[in-house]
């Protein structure tokens, strides 16, 4: 086994995505992939196949090696206290991640922290969102992303069908959140050392459809200067108070009477920070690992005046090796990101990110390049 | 053996940073290295151990896959004819590669196409070179790099000391140059497709020290609008006669009198446009891949006025690990890219490059930074 700096949890794009910076640094990865050909062990030379849900599996990757951070946040706490226990790093650690993994805890910390949040409640029965007040948006407080284990309720009948015929796995806890009236969706990134040094990178606006990240624009067109200001406020506040170490996100929505509350935490790079690889001087991926690795932060100063990144979301097209050079012949100047992963409806397959100084055109030729790979 | 899309032959740093773009672009390399943990080697899933001078070595990589490209201009001519013979395609093929492996045929062809040279001559004898005219620098036509097959000889006796004490191995053949008076070294990249689409980089500076290059500025400071032209012109031109796909870098003297003549031509990526990876739209490891490949080729625009390369060279220090916080910490904004590589007087470990709006601190910042990485 090769001399390893950190070890990273999980074979996805995001782990894909930080061997790119790795490499500049020259910080070696070791890789816990869920296959031997998954998005990220096609591109780390040191990866071992594992369940990131079994200890053992876990131990074997962190062998010989302090830092261990993760492509995304399902690793069981108990399993992380275990590698802390055994003078490993998980960065983050359990006690911050615990709020990226439920939403019930992530509620109760931010309503004590005087963080701005919907209206919200836990619920355990029809009766209890009926007094909740509908509509509501019931979610798992566990395991949901990408709009599931999310239900709008306005009716009873809706909140009927959730508890009582079965839908719900045993021990499935469920919050009820207002439905708020939002004009649109933010996000506010910051990068968190051990110290406490951190970073803030613009807020964003985030375009979502069917419940998924689609497109995201940084910074967030005609965002209020003091709504941008809370926002950078309010991540760097939480980031500090979980005691966030590596990259965190802070998805908000931006009222329709101007307000910004927060949605979600993500505690890893996120889809929202994409941009920065193209965009920024320090990527969101090269920031995670300074901050995982103790190392000081790079500046998230935007390249250029706008950057838009659009998802490629698995469509009519199934051969994306084949389109590759028609979007890339139709705009030649679009940074173009494939994760190495086959087609499925919906599923995420890669992003492109254009920067320039003009957004109507910056907008448009991110949207036809991903276009072409997506619908061809 | 996996699924690869290109055969990279060399696992040097140049190699390695092919593979930041590649996994962009999911495109998978399976790299032939020198050793199982070379400096590619430790970025790349796919790499067999072996020697470039062994056709079967050659074979095994390329095994399965068209497109062979390469880490440095060293595979014997003979056998990249017979990986074209067995269906494969070496980019740049033996045809070009012949004019950066062999400064004679690249100074006849260059010559021929009235590209603009150093008066040169073959030359056999201390008689030869005498007759040529002194002060003249000799070269071997093969194999020299960095400063290495290269003497300045200013006396008769500084000839004959070169051929008459057995000092040359059998069957090197030399050339003798007058000795250009020049201002500064300029360098004028290209990408160039098989279907001969060209993109031109801008012309740069490249400053040397002890023979190797130190540091590049890009674009060249106060260049005459006509000498870039010209350059850019002549990169293109050379490009496009040699049939050279993927990279080139034709080296330049700018001389005292306002002339450029052409000092050396490589086929790869090349040290005076590593800046273009932090500082250019498209990264010459990018377009090399783009241009091997048959992709079309993304655009050279700089992202900043101006873009800093500056070399770290092995120095005193010899745990780059242990100077890299203090490096980031000193210039936060630095992108500093390491090449895995042991510490050794003068070697090339790894390089620095900053852009921004303002030369001088641009040309400052990314000094210290390397200097912090060389000599603490």
């Amino acid at each position: 086994m090769s001399r390893a700096h950190l070890a990273v949890v999980g074979g996805g794009q995001l782990a894909r995505m930080m061997q790119q910076p790795a490499i500049a640094l020259s910080l070696r990865i070791r890789l816990l992939a869920e296959g031997p050909d998954v998005s990220a062990a096609q591109v780390v030379a040191d990866s071992i196949v594992g369940d990131h849900t079994v200890l053992a599996d876990l131990e074997r990757v962190a062998e010989g090696v302090t830092v261990v951070t993760f492509d995304h946040e399902h690793v069981p706490p108990e399993h992380l206290r275990a590698l802390e226990a055994a003078g490993h790093a998980p960065r983050p650690g359990p006690h911050a991640l615990l709020f990226a993994q439920d939403k019930g805890e992530m509620r109760t910390r931010l309503t004590a922290l005087g963080a701005p949040c919907p209206r919200w409640a836990v619920v355990e029965t029809t009766q209890d969102v009926v007094d909740f007040g509908l509509p509501a948006v019931v979610k798992t407080t566990r395991g949901g992303y990408d709009g599931k284990g999310v239900w709008v309720v306005r009716e009873p009948a809706d909140a009927a069908a959730l508890f009582d015929d079965g839908a719900l796995a045993p021990g499935v806890r469920l919050i009820a959140e207002e439905l708020v009236d939002f004009r649109r969706e933010l996000s506010a990134q910051v990068a968190r050392t051990p110290g406490g040094e951190v970073e803030v990178y613009p807020v964003v606006e985030s375009r979502q459809a069917d419940g998924v990240c689609a497109e995201v624009v940084a910074p967030a067109p005609d965002l209020a200067p003091d709504l941008a200001a809370q926002a950078a406020s309010l991540a760097e506040q939480v980031a500090t108070e979980l005691d966030v170490v590596g990259m965190l996100a802070v998805e908000l929505f931006e009222t329709t009477d101007g307000r910004i509350l927060v949605n979600e935490l993500a505690m890893r790079p996120h889809n929202t920070g994409h941009w920065s690889i193209d965009g920024a001087v320090t990527s969101q991926f090269e920031n995670h690992l300074r901050a995982v690795m103790d190392l000081p932060l790079g500046p998230s100063t935007p390249l250029a005046p706008w950057s838009v990144m659009v998802n490629v979301l698995g469509g009519t097209v199934t051969d994306l090796e084949a389109q590759l050079p028609i979007a890339l012949a139709a705009v030649p100047h679009a940074k173009v990101h494939l994760y190495g992963k086959s087609v499925k409806p919906g599923r995420k397959v890669g992003h492109v990110t254009v920067v320039g100084a003009d957004l109507d055109t910056v907008l448009a030729d991110a949207r036809r390049a991903a276009a072409i790979l997506t619908d061809g």
